[in-house]
C-alpha cells in the first residue's frame, strides 16, 4: 500500500485557505530538511514563548538541539513538553494589480506534539551526530566528538513527527477578473534563501589550510539563482 | 538624553547565554525592517500554535497581517491576543574545530505582548497600505487600493514594541585553546537570505509591461554576495 502521508487531525487543519493545506509525507520531509532552523513555540506561565532552535529530522523524528540550561530543555524534565514547531520557507513576493491580492509563495511546515529529552547517551550522541551531519553534511568525520562534558551541557529534545500538516501558497497572483486590465505591473519576485557566500576561515587557523569539499560545496536551496 | 534602547525586563533576559543578549533600538528595528515575515506564538486551549505572518514596523508599533478567519485574529477579539513574535536572521554556519563549539550567527529578535485588532477604518487602511509599502517600497501607489469589502476580509493587528529583546552571535568560531592544533578546517560560511531572483511576470500581463523599478530594484538582504 502506498504510504500518502500524515493524517489530517482537528489541529493541524487550518481555520481558512484549506485549499493550501497538505499531508504529503515527501513535501513535508523536503521542507523540514531544506530548512536550518526552526521555531519553537511553548507555553510558560499561560504565555506563549517562540525561540528558533537547530533542527535535524531522521526518518519520523525531529531532533532539537539546545543548552541544558535553555528553558525550553529545562521544561521538558521530567514529562516532556507541549511544542508547535513551525519551518517557513519563504519562495516569492506575489504582487498582484489589487492590494488586497498581494501574497507570498511559501511553504509552511507545523509539527505539534510533546517533546520529550533524549537520555540514553549512546542515542544522544548518536542525535548530535545527525545535527551535525544535517545542517554540514560530511562534517562530523572532520571535528572532534563531543567529550562526556559537552555531552552533559547539551540537550536534544526528541518530537515524533505525527500531526504534522503543509501549507503552501505557489504559482502567479490571483487578481480578480475585473482588475486585470489594470495598467499595474503583476507577477513574482523569487526568493532565494541559505545562499552560501565564501567561505571566511577562522583567524587562528594556519594559512595553508584551504576550506574542505563539505564547506566549499555546501549548499541547501532548491530555488534558481538569479 | 540618548534613547540607548529598550528596557530589560525579567521576560526579555534569556535563561542563558546572557552575553548575547541585547535591547538596542536601532539593532532591533533593522533586524524586524529586514525580515519580510515573522513568526507569531499564541496559545490555544493551554497549547502553543506558532504561524508565519506578515507584519510591518511603524515607529514603535508592529501590525501583523491576516485573514478575518484566522485563528489568531479571531481570537484576538474582543480582548486581545498574549503573542510572542519572533524574528530570526541566518547569518552564517559557524564551523568550530569539536562538534560542541559549532554554532550559527543570527540575529533574532523577540516581541512579547498583547496584540489588538485594528478597527477604526481610517487607521486600518494606512496600516494595510504600510504593509503593502514595508513588503515592496513603492508598491502602494501602483496598486488598486482596498474596496469596502475587501478591507472587512483583511484583519490587521497591532502589537507596541516594548518588551522586546534581541539576541546576536556573529564572528569566528570559539574552540576551546585546546582544540586549536587539531587538523580540523574551522570558520565561518555566511548566509544571505531574501535573494531576489529575476522577476516572473503574470501570464496574463500584456508582454509589452516592462516590471517597474520597486520590483527590479526590490533588495532587502544585509549580506555581502559571493
Amino acid at each position: 500500500m502506498t504510504d500518502l502521508g500524515y493524517s489530517a487531525a482537528p489541529d493541524t487543519t487550518p481555520t481558512r485557505r484549506t485549499d493550501r493545506v497538505g499531508y504529503d509525507r515527501d513535501a513535508i520531509h523536503a521542507a523540514i530538511d531544506e530548512a536550518v532552523m526552526c521555531h519553537v513555540g511553548f507555553v510558560v506561565d499561560d504565555r506563549p514563548v517562540v525561540l528558533p532552535q537547530l533542527h535535524a529530522r531522521d526518518g519520523e523524528v525531529l531532533y532539537l538541539h539546545g543548552s541544558s540550561g535553555a528553558r525550553a530543555m529545562r521544561l521538558t524534565r521530567p514529562d516532556g513538553l507541549s511544542v508547535c514547531v513551525t519551518i517557513t520557507h519563504i519562495d516569492g513576493l506575489v504582487l498582484a494589480r489589487s492590494a488586497f491580492n498581494h501574497s507570498i509563495n511559501y511553504r509552511s511546515v507545523v509539527i505539534l506534539g510533546i517533546a520529550t529529552e533524549v537520555t540514553d547517551r549512546v542515542d544522544k550522541a548518536k542525535a548530535l551526530q545527525l545535527l551535525v551531519d544535517g545542517i554540514i553534511p560530511g562534517r562530523s568525520p572532520a571535528v572532534r566528538g563531543p567529550s562526556p562534558k559537552e555531552l552533559a551541557a547539551t540537550t536534544v529534545l526528541r518530537l515524533p513527527l505525527d500531526h504534522v500538516s503543509i501549507k503552501t501558497r505557489s504559482g502567479p497572483p490571483a487578481d480578480d477578473a475585473a482588475d486585470l486590465e489594470l495598467p499595474y505591473w503583476a507577477g513574482v519576485i523569487p526568493l532565494t534563501n541559505l545562499l552560501p557566500g565564501k567561505p571566511e576561515p577562522d583567524p587562528t587557523l594556519r594559512s595553508d589550510s584551504a576550506p574542505p569539499t563539505h564547506v566549499t560545496g555546501w549548499s541547501r536551496t532548491v530555488q534558481d539563482l538569479p
